[in-house]
Protein backbone atom coordinates (compact mmCIF):
# COMPACT_ATOMS: atom_id res chain seq x y z
CA UNK A 1 0.00 0.00 0.00
CA UNK A 2 1.44 3.70 -0.97
CA UNK A 3 1.72 5.66 2.02
CA UNK A 4 -0.26 8.71 -0.39
CA UNK A 5 0.03 11.20 2.70
CA UNK A 6 3.37 11.19 2.34
CA UNK A 7 3.56 10.73 -1.18
CA UNK A 8 1.12 14.40 -1.39
CA UNK A 9 2.85 15.96 1.53
CA UNK A 10 6.47 15.60 -0.65
CA UNK A 11 4.77 16.97 -3.85
CA UNK A 12 2.96 19.97 -1.72
CA UNK A 13 6.94 20.80 -0.91
CA UNK A 14 8.05 20.80 -3.90
CA UNK A 15 5.84 22.99 -5.56
CA UNK A 16 5.82 25.85 -2.93
CA UNK A 17 7.30 29.20 -4.03
CA UNK A 18 10.66 29.60 -3.73
CA UNK A 19 11.85 30.79 0.04
CA UNK A 20 13.07 33.79 1.25
CA UNK A 21 16.75 33.88 2.58
CA UNK A 22 15.49 34.26 6.13
CA UNK A 23 13.32 31.98 5.88
CA UNK A 24 15.61 29.60 4.79
CA UNK A 25 17.99 30.66 7.57
CA UNK A 26 15.27 29.78 10.08
CA UNK A 27 14.42 26.75 9.05
CA UNK A 28 17.46 25.55 9.19
CA UNK A 29 18.80 26.96 12.18
CA UNK A 30 15.72 25.13 13.58
CA UNK A 31 16.57 21.58 11.97
CA UNK A 32 20.09 22.00 13.28
CA UNK A 33 19.06 23.18 16.68
CA UNK A 34 16.17 19.96 16.65
CA UNK A 35 13.50 23.16 17.49
CA UNK A 36 10.20 21.97 16.21
CA UNK A 37 8.70 25.05 14.38
CA UNK A 38 5.28 24.84 11.88
CA UNK A 39 6.09 22.71 8.37
CA UNK A 40 6.39 25.36 5.11
CA UNK A 41 2.93 24.06 3.34
CA UNK A 42 1.13 24.72 6.86
CA UNK A 43 2.85 28.27 7.02
CA UNK A 44 2.13 28.46 3.16
CA UNK A 45 -1.75 28.23 3.99
CA UNK A 46 -1.83 30.31 7.31
CA UNK A 47 0.20 33.42 5.41
CA UNK A 48 -2.19 33.22 2.82
CA UNK A 49 -5.29 33.33 5.01
CA UNK A 50 -3.73 36.48 6.77
CA UNK A 51 -3.63 38.01 3.14
CA UNK A 52 -7.15 37.69 2.74
CA UNK A 53 -8.40 38.48 6.50
CA UNK A 54 -5.44 41.51 6.34
CA UNK A 55 -6.24 41.13 10.14
CA UNK A 56 -4.88 44.41 12.07
CA UNK A 57 -4.20 42.92 15.28
CA UNK A 58 -2.89 39.28 15.60
CA UNK A 59 -2.28 37.48 18.17
CA UNK A 60 -0.10 34.05 18.42
CA UNK A 61 0.57 31.47 21.71
CA UNK A 62 3.79 30.16 20.88
CA UNK A 63 6.65 32.30 19.61
CA UNK A 64 9.38 29.51 19.45
CA UNK A 65 12.17 30.92 16.75
CA UNK A 66 9.43 33.41 15.93
CA UNK A 67 9.12 32.02 12.53
CA UNK A 68 5.86 32.06 12.52
CA UNK A 69 5.36 35.22 13.83
CA UNK A 70 8.14 36.81 11.20
CA UNK A 71 5.99 34.74 8.32
CA UNK A 72 2.71 36.46 9.57
CA UNK A 73 4.09 39.64 9.37
CA UNK A 74 6.22 39.28 5.91
CA UNK A 75 2.52 38.41 4.42
CA UNK A 76 0.74 41.42 6.00
CA UNK A 77 3.54 43.63 7.76
CA UNK A 78 0.31 46.44 8.48
CA UNK A 79 -0.50 43.95 11.31
CA UNK A 80 0.57 44.35 14.88
CA UNK A 81 1.20 40.92 15.94
CA UNK A 82 1.50 39.95 20.01
CA UNK A 83 3.16 36.73 20.49
CA UNK A 84 3.57 34.64 23.73
CA UNK A 85 6.40 32.77 24.39
CA UNK A 86 7.49 31.22 27.93
CA UNK A 87 10.74 29.25 26.96
CA UNK A 88 13.75 31.38 28.36
CA UNK A 89 16.14 29.70 25.17
CA UNK A 90 13.39 30.48 22.93
CA UNK A 91 13.46 33.64 23.58
CA UNK A 92 16.66 34.61 23.75
CA UNK A 93 16.51 32.98 20.35
CA UNK A 94 12.86 34.85 18.78
CA UNK A 95 14.29 38.68 20.18
CA UNK A 96 17.51 37.95 17.66
CA UNK A 97 15.35 37.04 15.06
CA UNK A 98 12.91 39.27 14.74
CA UNK A 99 15.47 42.46 15.28
CA UNK A 100 17.16 40.54 12.31
CA UNK A 101 14.22 39.72 10.34
CA UNK A 102 11.29 42.30 10.83
CA UNK A 103 10.53 44.75 8.67
CA UNK A 104 9.12 47.41 11.25
CA UNK A 105 8.70 47.47 15.07
CA UNK A 106 5.12 45.69 14.82
CA UNK A 107 5.71 42.47 16.66
CA UNK A 108 5.75 42.83 20.64
CA UNK A 109 6.89 39.46 22.14
CA UNK A 110 5.46 38.85 25.72
CA UNK A 111 8.26 36.78 27.74
CA UNK A 112 5.46 34.87 29.64
CA UNK A 113 3.82 31.62 30.17
CA UNK A 114 0.65 32.15 28.34
CA UNK A 115 -1.45 30.92 30.70
CA UNK A 116 -0.86 33.82 32.61
CA UNK A 117 -0.48 36.56 29.59
CA UNK A 118 -3.93 35.83 28.62
CA UNK A 119 -6.11 36.78 31.16
CA UNK A 120 -3.82 39.70 32.12
CA UNK A 121 -4.95 40.80 28.29
CA UNK A 122 -8.54 39.74 28.60
CA UNK A 123 -8.29 42.48 31.92
CA UNK A 124 -6.70 45.04 29.31
CA UNK A 125 -9.71 44.42 27.03
CA UNK A 126 -7.27 44.15 24.22
CA UNK A 127 -9.37 42.21 21.51
CA UNK A 128 -7.29 40.57 18.14
CA UNK A 129 -9.04 39.56 14.74
CA UNK A 130 -6.41 36.57 14.30
CA UNK A 131 -5.18 34.26 16.71
CA UNK A 132 -2.66 31.14 15.99
CA UNK A 133 -2.19 28.84 18.36
CA UNK A 134 0.99 26.98 18.66
CA UNK A 135 1.98 25.97 22.27
CA UNK A 136 1.35 23.13 24.84
CA UNK A 137 -1.01 20.67 22.99
CA UNK A 138 -2.69 19.47 26.63
CA UNK A 139 -3.98 23.03 27.00
CA UNK A 140 -5.29 23.67 23.83
CA UNK A 141 -9.31 23.73 25.52
CA UNK A 142 -7.92 26.30 27.94
CA UNK A 143 -5.93 28.66 25.46
CA UNK A 144 -8.92 28.49 22.71
CA UNK A 145 -11.04 29.63 25.37
CA UNK A 146 -9.15 32.37 26.07
CA UNK A 147 -8.71 33.15 22.48
CA UNK A 148 -12.95 33.36 22.59
CA UNK A 149 -13.20 35.96 24.99
CA UNK A 150 -10.12 38.32 22.89
CA UNK A 151 -11.63 38.20 19.35
CA UNK A 152 -12.90 40.60 17.54
CA UNK A 153 -16.60 40.13 16.07
CA UNK A 154 -15.14 38.85 12.79
CA UNK A 155 -12.09 36.86 13.14
CA UNK A 156 -10.12 33.58 12.96
CA UNK A 157 -8.68 31.56 15.07
CA UNK A 158 -6.25 29.02 14.39
CA UNK A 159 -5.17 26.23 16.08
CA UNK A 160 -2.00 23.53 14.86
CA UNK A 161 -0.86 20.17 15.42
CA UNK A 162 -4.48 18.97 15.74
CA UNK A 163 -4.32 15.86 14.20
CA UNK A 164 -0.74 15.26 15.49
CA UNK A 165 1.08 12.52 13.13
CA UNK A 166 -2.05 10.96 12.50
CA UNK A 167 -2.31 9.80 16.66
CA UNK A 168 -6.00 11.37 16.76
CA UNK A 169 -7.46 9.05 14.85
CA UNK A 170 -6.82 6.06 17.60
CA UNK A 171 -5.60 4.06 14.92
CA UNK A 172 -1.72 4.21 15.25
CA UNK A 173 -0.62 1.94 18.18
CA UNK A 174 3.03 2.30 17.99
CA UNK A 175 3.90 4.41 20.16
CA UNK A 176 1.96 5.05 24.14
CA UNK A 177 3.04 8.79 25.12
CA UNK A 178 2.22 9.83 21.53
CA UNK A 179 -1.25 7.71 22.14
CA UNK A 180 -2.02 8.87 24.87
CA UNK A 181 -1.53 13.46 23.72
CA UNK A 182 -3.38 12.03 20.58
CA UNK A 183 -6.31 11.00 22.18
CA UNK A 184 -6.22 14.27 24.41
CA UNK A 185 -5.99 16.36 20.88
CA UNK A 186 -8.59 14.21 19.68
CA UNK A 187 -11.07 15.08 22.35
CA UNK A 188 -10.05 19.03 21.75
CA UNK A 189 -10.82 18.60 18.39
CA UNK A 190 -14.72 16.86 19.06
CA UNK A 191 -15.22 19.43 21.38
CA UNK A 192 -14.11 22.06 19.08
CA UNK A 193 -16.02 20.62 16.05
CA UNK A 194 -18.98 20.91 18.55
CA UNK A 195 -18.43 24.58 19.79
CA UNK A 196 -21.82 26.38 19.72
CA UNK A 197 -19.96 29.32 18.88
CA UNK A 198 -17.21 28.69 16.24
CA UNK A 199 -17.72 26.83 12.77
CA UNK A 200 -14.78 24.80 12.50
CA UNK A 201 -12.85 23.09 9.52
CA UNK A 202 -10.05 20.79 10.18
CA UNK A 203 -7.28 20.92 7.21
CA UNK A 204 -5.03 17.80 7.02
CA UNK A 205 -1.78 20.51 5.67
CA UNK A 206 1.25 19.70 7.53
CA UNK A 207 0.87 18.11 11.15
CA UNK A 208 -3.12 19.16 10.67
CA UNK A 209 -4.82 23.03 11.51
CA UNK A 210 -7.97 23.58 12.69
CA UNK A 211 -9.62 26.77 11.37
CA UNK A 212 -12.38 28.36 12.86
CA UNK A 213 -14.40 31.38 12.58
CA UNK A 214 -17.22 32.76 15.07
CA UNK A 215 -20.71 31.81 14.09
CA UNK B 1 2.90 0.94 6.25
CA UNK B 2 0.01 2.28 7.11
CA UNK B 3 -2.13 4.66 4.52
CA UNK B 4 -2.08 7.46 6.50
CA UNK B 5 -4.52 9.63 4.21
CA UNK B 6 -7.02 7.27 4.39
CA UNK B 7 -7.21 6.60 8.09
CA UNK B 8 -6.69 10.72 8.22
CA UNK B 9 -9.57 11.23 5.69
CA UNK B 10 -12.11 8.80 7.54
CA UNK B 11 -11.20 10.39 11.08
CA UNK B 12 -12.43 14.10 9.46
CA UNK B 13 -15.05 12.72 8.10
CA UNK B 14 -16.16 11.07 11.37
CA UNK B 15 -16.22 14.36 13.02
CA UNK B 16 -17.34 16.38 10.64
CA UNK B 17 -20.91 17.94 11.98
CA UNK B 18 -23.96 15.95 11.42
CA UNK B 19 -25.83 17.06 8.13
CA UNK B 20 -28.91 18.62 7.18
CA UNK B 21 -31.82 16.51 5.78
CA UNK B 22 -31.52 18.11 2.11
CA UNK B 23 -27.77 17.50 2.36
CA UNK B 24 -28.18 13.79 3.36
CA UNK B 25 -30.42 13.26 0.38
CA UNK B 26 -28.32 14.55 -2.21
CA UNK B 27 -25.40 12.74 -1.09
CA UNK B 28 -27.22 9.92 -1.30
CA UNK B 29 -28.73 10.73 -4.61
CA UNK B 30 -25.35 10.95 -6.01
CA UNK B 31 -23.93 7.78 -4.57
CA UNK B 32 -26.53 5.71 -5.89
CA UNK B 33 -26.64 7.24 -9.53
CA UNK B 34 -22.98 8.00 -9.65
CA UNK B 35 -22.80 11.26 -9.82
CA UNK B 36 -19.25 12.73 -9.07
CA UNK B 37 -20.30 15.91 -6.39
CA UNK B 38 -17.53 17.21 -4.55
CA UNK B 39 -16.44 15.47 -0.88
CA UNK B 40 -18.09 16.67 2.64
CA UNK B 41 -14.72 17.44 4.17
CA UNK B 42 -13.98 19.60 0.95
CA UNK B 43 -17.46 21.57 1.40
CA UNK B 44 -16.94 21.95 5.01
CA UNK B 45 -13.62 24.39 4.40
CA UNK B 46 -15.32 25.94 1.62
CA UNK B 47 -18.45 26.80 3.69
CA UNK B 48 -16.39 27.90 6.18
CA UNK B 49 -13.97 30.28 4.24
CA UNK B 50 -17.93 31.45 2.70
CA UNK B 51 -18.77 32.61 6.10
CA UNK B 52 -15.57 34.38 6.85
CA UNK B 53 -15.48 36.05 3.15
CA UNK B 54 -19.40 37.08 2.96
CA UNK B 55 -18.79 37.07 -0.55
CA UNK B 56 -21.96 39.05 -2.56
CA UNK B 57 -21.36 37.59 -5.76
CA UNK B 58 -20.55 33.81 -6.32
CA UNK B 59 -19.48 32.25 -9.21
CA UNK B 60 -19.45 28.49 -9.38
CA UNK B 61 -18.15 26.67 -13.02
CA UNK B 62 -19.55 23.08 -12.39
CA UNK B 63 -22.94 22.29 -11.13
CA UNK B 64 -23.54 18.77 -11.19
CA UNK B 65 -26.51 17.99 -9.19
CA UNK B 66 -26.35 21.57 -7.12
CA UNK B 67 -24.77 20.19 -3.98
CA UNK B 68 -21.69 22.86 -4.13
CA UNK B 69 -24.33 25.27 -4.60
CA UNK B 70 -27.06 24.69 -2.43
CA UNK B 71 -23.93 24.22 0.92
CA UNK B 72 -22.89 27.94 -0.80
CA UNK B 73 -26.16 28.91 -0.70
CA UNK B 74 -26.91 27.86 3.06
CA UNK B 75 -23.58 28.86 4.50
CA UNK B 76 -24.37 32.21 3.52
CA UNK B 77 -27.96 32.79 2.04
CA UNK B 78 -26.89 36.64 1.49
CA UNK B 79 -25.08 35.96 -1.80
CA UNK B 80 -26.39 35.53 -5.10
CA UNK B 81 -25.00 32.49 -6.74
CA UNK B 82 -24.32 32.00 -10.69
CA UNK B 83 -23.86 28.64 -11.63
CA UNK B 84 -22.97 27.09 -14.81
CA UNK B 85 -23.88 23.57 -16.33
CA UNK B 86 -23.65 21.92 -19.75
CA UNK B 87 -24.66 18.54 -18.83
CA UNK B 88 -28.38 18.75 -19.45
CA UNK B 89 -29.07 15.75 -17.35
CA UNK B 90 -27.37 17.41 -14.94
CA UNK B 91 -29.53 20.41 -15.12
CA UNK B 92 -32.63 18.91 -15.05
CA UNK B 93 -31.73 17.40 -11.99
CA UNK B 94 -29.85 20.88 -10.13
CA UNK B 95 -33.14 22.78 -10.82
CA UNK B 96 -34.98 20.05 -9.61
CA UNK B 97 -33.19 20.36 -6.09
CA UNK B 98 -32.92 24.31 -6.11
CA UNK B 99 -36.38 24.29 -6.45
CA UNK B 100 -36.79 22.37 -3.37
CA UNK B 101 -33.99 23.03 -1.17
CA UNK B 102 -33.53 26.89 -1.49
CA UNK B 103 -33.83 29.73 0.88
CA UNK B 104 -34.41 32.50 -1.63
CA UNK B 105 -34.30 32.97 -4.99
CA UNK B 106 -30.62 33.51 -5.32
CA UNK B 107 -29.56 30.59 -7.35
CA UNK B 108 -29.46 31.15 -11.12
CA UNK B 109 -28.18 28.07 -12.89
CA UNK B 110 -26.87 28.81 -16.60
CA UNK B 111 -27.32 25.88 -18.97
CA UNK B 112 -24.79 25.95 -21.34
CA UNK B 113 -21.10 25.01 -21.10
CA UNK B 114 -18.57 27.34 -19.43
CA UNK B 115 -16.30 28.11 -22.26
CA UNK B 116 -18.94 30.17 -23.88
CA UNK B 117 -21.08 31.22 -20.87
CA UNK B 118 -17.61 32.62 -19.00
CA UNK B 119 -16.51 35.45 -22.18
CA UNK B 120 -20.53 36.24 -22.32
CA UNK B 121 -19.96 37.18 -18.41
CA UNK B 122 -16.89 38.85 -18.94
CA UNK B 123 -18.39 40.93 -21.58
CA UNK B 124 -21.51 41.65 -19.58
CA UNK B 125 -19.16 43.11 -17.18
CA UNK B 126 -20.26 40.50 -14.44
CA UNK B 127 -17.62 40.60 -11.09
CA UNK B 128 -17.57 37.86 -8.38
CA UNK B 129 -15.99 37.94 -5.21
CA UNK B 130 -15.86 34.00 -4.53
CA UNK B 131 -15.23 31.61 -7.49
CA UNK B 132 -15.34 28.19 -7.37
CA UNK B 133 -13.82 26.04 -10.42
CA UNK B 134 -15.47 22.41 -10.38
CA UNK B 135 -15.83 21.29 -13.84
CA UNK B 136 -13.66 19.85 -16.78
CA UNK B 137 -10.41 18.90 -15.51
CA UNK B 138 -8.64 19.33 -18.50
CA UNK B 139 -10.11 23.28 -19.00
CA UNK B 140 -8.77 24.20 -15.36
CA UNK B 141 -6.56 26.78 -17.21
CA UNK B 142 -8.95 27.88 -19.45
CA UNK B 143 -11.37 28.52 -16.41
CA UNK B 144 -8.96 30.13 -14.31
CA UNK B 145 -8.01 33.04 -16.73
CA UNK B 146 -11.06 33.66 -17.24
CA UNK B 147 -12.19 33.75 -13.70
CA UNK B 148 -9.15 36.20 -13.29
CA UNK B 149 -10.95 38.58 -15.46
CA UNK B 150 -14.07 38.39 -13.51
CA UNK B 151 -12.97 39.21 -9.79
CA UNK B 152 -13.27 41.70 -7.86
CA UNK B 153 -10.28 43.04 -6.09
CA UNK B 154 -10.64 41.27 -3.14
CA UNK B 155 -11.05 37.49 -3.86
CA UNK B 156 -10.82 33.80 -3.68
CA UNK B 157 -10.62 31.17 -6.60
CA UNK B 158 -10.96 27.47 -5.28
CA UNK B 159 -10.47 25.07 -7.76
CA UNK B 160 -11.27 21.38 -7.05
CA UNK B 161 -9.94 17.94 -7.67
CA UNK B 162 -5.99 19.91 -7.95
CA UNK B 163 -4.80 16.85 -6.23
CA UNK B 164 -6.65 14.34 -8.39
CA UNK B 165 -6.36 10.68 -6.07
CA UNK B 166 -3.06 11.36 -5.68
CA UNK B 167 -1.90 11.34 -9.48
CA UNK B 168 -0.68 14.62 -9.85
CA UNK B 169 2.34 13.18 -8.12
CA UNK B 170 3.76 11.25 -10.57
CA UNK B 171 4.30 8.18 -8.20
CA UNK B 172 1.23 6.67 -9.03
CA UNK B 173 1.47 4.33 -11.93
CA UNK B 174 -1.31 2.03 -11.74
CA UNK B 175 -3.88 3.63 -13.36
CA UNK B 176 -2.55 4.96 -17.41
CA UNK B 177 -5.65 7.73 -17.78
CA UNK B 178 -5.66 8.75 -14.25
CA UNK B 179 -1.89 9.28 -14.89
CA UNK B 180 -2.07 11.30 -17.94
CA UNK B 181 -5.28 13.65 -16.54
CA UNK B 182 -2.59 13.86 -13.42
CA UNK B 183 -0.04 15.09 -15.01
CA UNK B 184 -2.03 17.79 -16.79
CA UNK B 185 -3.52 18.94 -13.17
CA UNK B 186 0.08 19.01 -12.17
CA UNK B 187 1.01 21.30 -14.81
CA UNK B 188 -1.91 23.25 -14.05
CA UNK B 189 -0.84 23.24 -10.24
CA UNK B 190 3.07 24.61 -10.98
CA UNK B 191 1.36 27.22 -13.27
CA UNK B 192 -0.82 28.11 -10.70
CA UNK B 193 1.39 28.63 -7.97
CA UNK B 194 3.64 30.69 -9.60
CA UNK B 195 1.06 33.21 -11.61
CA UNK B 196 2.18 36.32 -10.67
CA UNK B 197 -1.01 37.73 -9.56
CA UNK B 198 -2.33 35.14 -7.05
CA UNK B 199 -0.88 33.36 -4.34
CA UNK B 200 -1.84 29.59 -3.91
CA UNK B 201 -2.25 27.17 -1.16
CA UNK B 202 -2.73 23.40 -1.88
CA UNK B 203 -5.67 21.97 0.49
CA UNK B 204 -4.91 18.11 0.90
CA UNK B 205 -8.46 18.22 1.78
CA UNK B 206 -11.23 15.58 0.05
CA UNK B 207 -9.27 15.40 -3.81
CA UNK B 208 -7.46 18.75 -3.30
CA UNK B 209 -8.46 22.16 -3.08
CA UNK B 210 -6.30 24.98 -4.78
CA UNK B 211 -6.69 28.39 -2.69
CA UNK B 212 -6.23 31.19 -4.34
CA UNK B 213 -6.44 34.82 -3.82
CA UNK B 214 -5.00 38.04 -4.96
CA UNK B 215 -1.83 39.63 -4.96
Amino acid sequence: MNDNLKIIQEYLNQILPEQALWEKELIAYAKDNHVPIIEPISMNFITNLIKLVKPKNILEVGTAIGYSALSMHHAYPEAKITTLERDPEMILKAKENIANYSLNNHINLISEDALISLPKLINQKETYDFIFIDAAKGQYKNFFEYAMKLQNNSGVILTDNVLFKGYVTGKLTDHKRFQKLGEKINTYNRWLMENEKYDTSIIPVGDGIAFSIKK
